[in-house]
């Protein structure tokens, strides 16, 4: 056991139960003390943040990478925003959701408390050190930060103006900690902690979330791959099929919520697809196809069945014909990843019945499945975008780190 | 890996995907069925049971399990009692939270949909079947049941009924699927089935709560014990304090929900405890006391560290007498299982002091912990009662076994 690991978790939890006892003005000034302080220090973040890029550079690591990593003005000007937005939210904790009378007359409702402490994992972007403590403050949270080995003193900058933040405004410095070890074990250490943890989330790659579920004794929020579909109905205005479908692949591939596959009716494919394949064309996309498809788009690639579960992140579009909206239904429950789907129709039923049988996170009629976003759903800031069904699917904002535990109000009814 | 367990997932999870999209009524009327095959086949039932009864009594097993065993007419009528509730309560699949129109015209909403496959192990008591089935089935869920050996005839007989009830009613009968091998192998394959299996429900005693989380791969709702207390504020009404901690700990001591340590504020401890002992007393209760408390219940045993975290499920009571509200919150919090805790007090601020900072699934201001219960919260019936904070607190219900996914309406929009 590594006691400093574990004297973070114990830190985190009895600042967790300070933290509850504040009103939402108090957690509020400590955001906007941050914001301040981040302000303030901006010439500290960028030369740590250097320290980064140049051990990434000398690593070899790519440029998409290294962009995520670099912490210029613009990002930081962002991370103020976000401290700002954050500061907006309505404050959940304390919320109560119904009280109700029964019969013996107590009064039994639910109040949103925080859950705790949340351990998060992440990989390359510091900035979601500002994300998360925004988040976790203002629900009351204590919080556990774990960052990539590329990352770390940019994590470590950040993470040391929060404390002093926190401090400034009187609230426990500990309410958010990091972990300096990059190894393994300390991820593995963390996810012994039950007593002091109350939830889990992974945010990165297939691999660490493997991991992370295979070895986690705390529940875990499930922040994985999106291998996201665009079903053209047989029903569906042809413009709008192209313009949704083309947003979803072209507008930002590298992202979670754009499309990997799209499935076409059969009645639409032959004056759909080739108007479609011009768009894409143009765009660079390359396209896979299955048989049915191919009668149609002689030239483009054989789709096998490894490219029906596969996020490729890049200009690269798996495509199936099919013969009903049953075998797009079922297709998307088998090869999908349960996060972002959507269907283009002018058909009511059909609408109903996708929304209704697909069963994933996010399901759309008549619009891009890019929009699967905290900001976009009106949420503000989000801890990531679950998988999973437990607790929350999707976006996951200020709400979701909260539960409700049930208040009971008598006035000394006893139990027969 | 063992193909059978396999094929039950693939089919629970096949059953769940046509569950899905039948309204209430058919759902209802397979309920309704499956009520009227319990009570065509009593005879068949507890001749089943029994040979678990026989076999229990020549393992040896205890009174009390033999009684929680056993299904005689009462009980049955007990089943078909727990159908026919679960039939009225108000279906939760498809509801739709809300609906908001974003900037954009864009309507995000959030519509109530099924988990998708439940696994529960269980132990002992084999109505649990009946009563996991009606809920799973009302609320469109696969389920596949693992009951313990001592109840596997009973558990074989009454799942045979329900299926063949949902055969009936034109319902997949492998929405309802047993695992008849009930050794831990068995176990252990159904905790690594993510892909078909999106919950685990361990209800048993301690023992396999922690080996179900030490080998789940699946998200795990945990029914833990429950180490309640009733703390008697400085400002309580010794009447009501005395007559809410005597049916808090006499009224059934062998349920989770029971109180197992007594708080008391030293201001009150002299005239309340000599009172309190007096009914303790009549009861055959056990006291065990702190310092303090000893200096006024001088005859009683020493409270050990020990007994501060002990579930006795007997008539046993710790008692601790503290110097302020605080002392009590933060022994409850750091000693207790987040399951039920009780204040009695007739100040407001003290109150909702506890109310807040109790960090427990159900907290009570002037009533018996023992009122934690589907039932008595007006939920109806029950798949058990969560110690843990995601997704659900205390106990549950239909709802809390659907979860919520976004739905979005366009008319074309796309991101940029």
């Amino acid at each position: 056991m590594n006691e400093l690991i574990i004297q973070k978790g114990k830190n985190a939890l009895a600042a967790s139960r300070q933290l509850v006892k504040l009103n939402t003005e108090k957690k509020d000034r400590a955001l906007s003390i941050i914001a301040e302080e981040i302000d303030a220090n901006r010439e500290f973040i960028k030369s740590e943040n250097i320290k980064d890029l140049q051990g990434g550079k000398k690593k070899g690591l790519t440029k998409a990478f290294l962009d995520r990593l670099e912490l210029n003005d613009k990002r930081i000007d962002g991370m103020i925003k976000i401290l700002n937005d954050v500061i907006a939210l309505k404050d959940p904790v304390g919320e109560i959701i119904g009280m109700n009378n029964m019969p013996n007359g107590l009064k039994v409702g639910q109040m949103r408390m925080p859950l705790g402490v949340i351990g998060i994992i992440f990989e390359s972007r510091p900035n979601v050190c500002i994300e998360v403590a925004a988040l976790t403050i203002k629900s009351a949270n204590g919080v556990i930060l774990r960052g990539g080995s590329d990352a770390i003193h940019s994590n470590l900058a950040l993470t040391s103006i929060i404390k002093k933040g926190l401090k400034r405004a009187g609230l426990p410095e500990t309410a958010v900690e990091i972990i300096e070890n990059t190894n393994r074990e300390s991820v593995k250490e963390m996810l012994r902690m039950r007593e002091y943890i109350d939830v889990i989330i992974p945010r990165g790659g297939l691999e660490l979330i493997r991991f992370v579920e295979e070895n986690s004794l705390i529940p875990v929020i499930r922040h994985d791959q999106g291998i996201c579909h665009t079903y053209v109905d047989e029903f569906a205005g042809i413009d709008m099929a192209i313009s949704i479908c083309y947003n979803a692949k072209v507008q930002r591939p590298g992202v979670c919520n754009a499309m990997e596959t799209m499935l076409v009716h059969e009645k639409i494919a032959p004056s759909f697809l080739p108007r479609m394949k011009i768009e894409f064309d143009k765009a660079g996309v390359e396209l896979r196809g299955c048989k049915k498809t191919k009668t149609i788009l002689r030239s483009v690639k054989d789709a096998t069945q490894e490219d029906w579960s596969t996020e490729y992140l890049d200009l690269i579009l798996s495509i199936k014909t099919v013969a009903t909206i049953d075998e797009a239904i079922d297709h998307i429950n088998t090869y999908g990843s349960h996060h972002s789907d959507a269907i283009v129709t002018d058909n009511f039923k059909n609408g109903m019945k996708f929304l209704t049988e697909v069963d994933s996170a996010a399901c759309f009629i008549n619009a891009s499945t890019r929009f699967t976003d905290g900001n976009e759903f009106g949420l503000g800031a989000e801890m990531g975008i679950s998988n999973q069904k437990l607790h929350v699917r999707g976006p996951m904002g200020l709400r979701e780190l909260t539960s409700a535990k049930y208040i009971v109000f008598g006035d000394g009814q006893l139990r027969v």
